[in-house]
């Protein structure tokens, strides 16, 4: 393995840093600064994005370590200050160190499970990590017995924002005074599962949370920090009792912290995983949600992390009933079809995705979210009231499932 | 079939009109208007790509009617005007006319040779006008003998574009007299041709001709023209034979009328087909040429019409010998890893389809260039020396072949 890192960019374990020119169900108007792991993004203000020549202000300003890869997982990835619980950590690092200890009880409990039901592959785990702090852990089990490709990866990224973006995203108390870069922290876990068998559905999630530091020379600007994430479900053949049971699980994870989240992030996953120029979804929605800080941290800190508990009861119990029923090539070549437009809302309109491309990140973590096999037919149109027709009427007028 | 076609952009037979932010090898530095057949485009002054708000002066100004299916192939797409080879019609008009035969002739051409070597499939055909002139022929043929997916389109378009676009380009004589919309001709044959045998390789050509009229209100603006295209070769092994006979047509076809050419077009087609977050070209190229307008216009005429009846001998030998090698699971698997790169390149960097998916053409004409099927493995890593390393290194170092 050899990790390609840009100098300013990191997109190892698919977490990526990018500027947005326009947003999903988020307010457009206002400039803001967000961090991303695939879906996410740094926004900057007046950046244009020109595809060859990125922006010299992004390319100068934000400077992240190249990588190097690890023989053994680390007990963390943060600076040693960052991991000191009872010295002169604020409350915030002790979030930065309990999220990545969430996200990295989610990868170990994800990838047994995963492992658990396929019985047979195990996943590859590449280790990576910064001199200056950060690093990642990413995992693939490849050609197993009921997942075609499974990927899932944490990561943890130290970095520097450029002070324009931070003072577009909320003013300095002086004005006049020009504050200095800004640090950053950005830690998050994200997974793309593709199971084989076309009745057993693909799932995605990632969670995600993001810290800055107070610019240096601006000392009453406010540290800020957000969480975004989501998980959503891909299948080629729509069980009802299947997306009931998953969008339940999801609405039961929101509803214990807040009664409007799930009809929200229900609706933003909707609006996020749109196809636009197959005015289709890509699958069958879940949650999604980004830019999250008007809540108590520690609520959402324990929101996300019930999100990622809820990742294994959501799916595993649908992959079970699934994984061995009996299948035609039919029913396989719709299947590649619907990983056609997978590949497509990937390449097209996943911001973190073509971004990083584009920026330099590693790119086998970051495509790793790509399926094995895919598949365009030329003007496939499924008949009317067909198996295949009801799930590409379900992607193009989004339901509601309970 | 439904053709679906934006008020503004024709994707349709994968013509699209769009934006440019950066430019391969052509100059970047001044502001030119240019018309695209998938890698081709419109390129407008202060033009910044929100990839979810397009510019509302394109909105506006670059309007092009809606098509409609048609039931067999007119005469001509030409207006009447253009279309009259003794009236009132001009060299260029006339040109429009011997443009459009000479891309319907390669178009017959083209098929009749893959329909005789394919033996049995046939070209699908959709046909398609708009009412106020213009219209194309799309030609897909799916699940041969020997091609896996062909697709051969050909369409000509009329539309506007905004003055300040063509003002750009080239200032009217009385600068202070604000000229009105431009009208803008556009025709070109776009080509992708996937074989099924992992010994044959993927062929993809395109040539197309642009003309403006003048500014209605300021007569003293030239009319502008220009031509561009390329014909490139996308191998999964090399044998070095096939790609020197391939390249050696094309050097042929060039030294006819130039002897800078061919080293030109060369280099500016492994300059276009680059995949930058792999570090790889898509292919062995061939040539590439855009934005042609500084030699003899029927000279460029001429050249292009040779290109286009290069596409034949330079591919069909190299088919006719490859076809029915055998092959194992691992030479279809590279195949099919090579074809994702094929579906990277098109959807992240092709400028006319990334355009064009964004801003609403014919979604099958656009996306009939994907190969059927493709694959995408985790951190896949040739042996140093193989077939299949010997590949990616030509393809991540361009060589002479010739």
């Amino acid at each position: 393995m050899s990790p390609a890192a840009s100098a300013f960019v990191s997109s190892s374990s698919s977490f990526t840093l990018f500027p947005l020119t326009s947003s999903s169900s988020s307010s457009t108007s206002k400039t803001r600064i967000l961090v991303a792991n695939r879906e996410t993004l740094l926004r900057l203000p007046s950046f244009s994005c020109s595809h060859k020549r990125p922006n010299p202000i992004i390319r100068s300003a934000l400077s992240i370590e190249k990588e190097t890869p690890e023989t053994g997982r680390p007990h963390t990835f943060l600076r040693q200050s960052d991991d000191d619980d009872t010295g002169l950590s604020s409350s915030s690092s002790s979030v930065r160190a309990r999220f990545e200890k969430m996200i990295r009880d989610a990868q170990d409990s994800v990838c047994e499970a995963i492992e658990a039901v396929d019985g047979t592959a195990t996943f590859k785990e590449d280790v990576w990590s910064r001199p200056g702090g950060g690093g990642g852990i990413s995992r693939v089990l490849q050609d197993g017995t009921v997942w075609e490709k499974a990927g899932v990866n944490v990561s943890v990224v130290y970095g520097v924002m450029p002070p324009e973006a931070y003072r577009a995203a909320k003013a300095a108390p002086d004005d006049q005074k020009k504050p200095g870069p800004v640090p950053f922290f950005a830690a998050g876990i994200s997974s793309v599962l593709h199971p084989k068998n076309p009745f057993a559905p693909t799932l995605h999630f990632n969670y995600r949370y993001f810290e800055t530091d107070a610019p240096e020379d601006a000392p009453g600007a406010p540290r800020q920090w957000w969480f975004g994430g989501g998980t959503d479900l891909t299948p080629a053949y729509i069980f009802t009792e299947d997306v009931k049971h998953f969008h339940l699980v999801q609405k039961n994870a929101c509803d214990k912290f807040d009664p409007t989240f799930y009809p929200r992030f229900k609706k933003w996953c909707d609006d996020y995983f749109y196809i636009k120029h197959r005015g289709e979804r890509r699958g069958l929605g879940g949650i999604f949600f980004d830019d999250l800080n008007d809540y108590d941290q520690e609520m959402l800190l324990s929101f996300a992390t019930e999100c990622a508990n809820s990742v294994v009861p959501a799916y595993i119990p649908i992959i079970e009933k699934r994984k061995d029923l009996t299948f035609t090539d039919q029913h396989k070549a719709w299947q590649q079809l619907r990983r056609g437009r997978y590949v497509e809302f990937n390449l097209v309109y996943d911001r973190g995705t073509t971004f990083g491309l584009k920026t330099g990140g590693r790119i086998e973590s970051i495509l790793v979210s790509l399926p094995l096999t895919a598949r365009w037919e030329y003007d496939h149109q499924p008949e009317e009231g067909s198996e295949e027709w009801k799930l590409l009427d379900a992607c193009i007028n989004p339901k509601e499932w309970i």
